[in-house]
């Protein structure tokens, strides 16, 4: 099998969601950095790639894959064991429904580009992007919160899947804006069982090539 | 087989895009209407069937099932037939694609609560409102025309999939805002094709019974 190539960024919660299924699934992939501080995925090159200019993009030989849930059911197909996505049944219903929750109503509203359009041309202050940033975790983690046991490690079942890769990197995000979380101790004690797994552990941004510390 | 009861608003475009699938699939369902102009989504009653305080939620005897793309993919399991994700190959991967960069690039940040945050607590005035709701539009939609081909009266393949469920009603919470999508002529004429099927036109908000004009 040729190596795939993940065109990410270190801090990307949606790049950092694909490496932790890369690294469940165990397959061989190399890390291709595209830094979108200084909007290199805004620039023709990784266009071409992607017209969207979002990270990430998965390359699978003549292959480009957009989206890191449309990459993550990619990759479900290419190497099935272990299941990321139940096949049928309530269990399937809820890793779908959280995944969802995390990527369509609190990332997209609390990331990079979101955050610097605030701040930038609609001139909000830093203490309001906060409070921005804030109200849709709680939000989305209050209803999370509600959603999960008492008990168990994972999000749904015995099991990591996709609900788990993608409330990972929220907590990581979360956690970097300095959102007090102690509300949430199902997802804080979820998020440090997942990340006791080598393939968490391993997808995390300061592991990352393209780290720059702060 | 109990009717399917979808707790919805007729404006709502995670609502249209199941009404769409319901509709593709020739199931019957029973509308109940959540104003989410009066904030009868955050109520006490309608949080214990959806604890996100979001609509759609889909009712199926003891079932509760929410997230627009999380229900469809349980109708598509309820009644296969017709397919609105292909099974494998590229275009599954297209299609989902196209669905996450709807449902997650483009239309969390321009539904109602966010613009309702916007000229509220962030008191942006109605003008950058405007230029924040055309900024995501173009920049989804400019990627969307280029993955669209210029012949073909669906986004992927030649029968309606999960990627036109979230395109119609996109275009049309488009055009409720007075967007100029002339340089779309692809995105147009794959909606007006679609609007032509009776699954699109009955799940059109003016066909809901909640509708009200204006």
């Amino acid at each position: 099998m040729a190596a795939l190539k993940l065109h990410g960024f270190f801090n990307s919660s949606a790049s950092y969601r694909v490496r932790i299924a890369l690294g469940l699934k165990g397959l061989p992939w190399e890390h291709v950095g595209v830094n979108i501080r200084t909007g290199v995925q805004n620039g023709a090159g990784y266009k071409a790639l992607n017209p969207a200019g979002l990270v990430p993009t998965l390359e699978d030989g003549s292959a480009r894959i957009t989206q890191s849930l449309a990459i993550i059911d990619y990759l479900e197909r290419l190497q099935p064991a272990p299941r990321l996505v139940p096949e049928g049944g309530t269990e399937r219903n809820r890793v779908l429904e959280i995944a969802s929750l995390i990527a369509c109503d609190i990332h997209p509203l609390n990331n990079l580009r979101v955050l610097k359009t605030l701040t930038g041309s609609l001139g909000v202050s830093d203490a309001q992007k906060n409070d921005w940033y804030l109200n849709w975790i709680t939000q989305g983690f209050d209803a999370l919160e509600a959603w999960l046991s008492d008990e168990g490690d994972f999000c749904v079942g015995d099991a990591p899947t996709l609900a788990d890769c993608c409330l990972v990197p929220q907590v990581a995000n979360a956690q970097r804006m300095k959102v007090d979380l102690s509300a949430y101790p199902r997802i804080l004690r979820i998020n440090d069982q997942c990340l006791r797994l080598a393939a968490f552990a391993d997808a995390a941004p300061n592991r990352q090539p393209d780290f720059v510390a702060g």
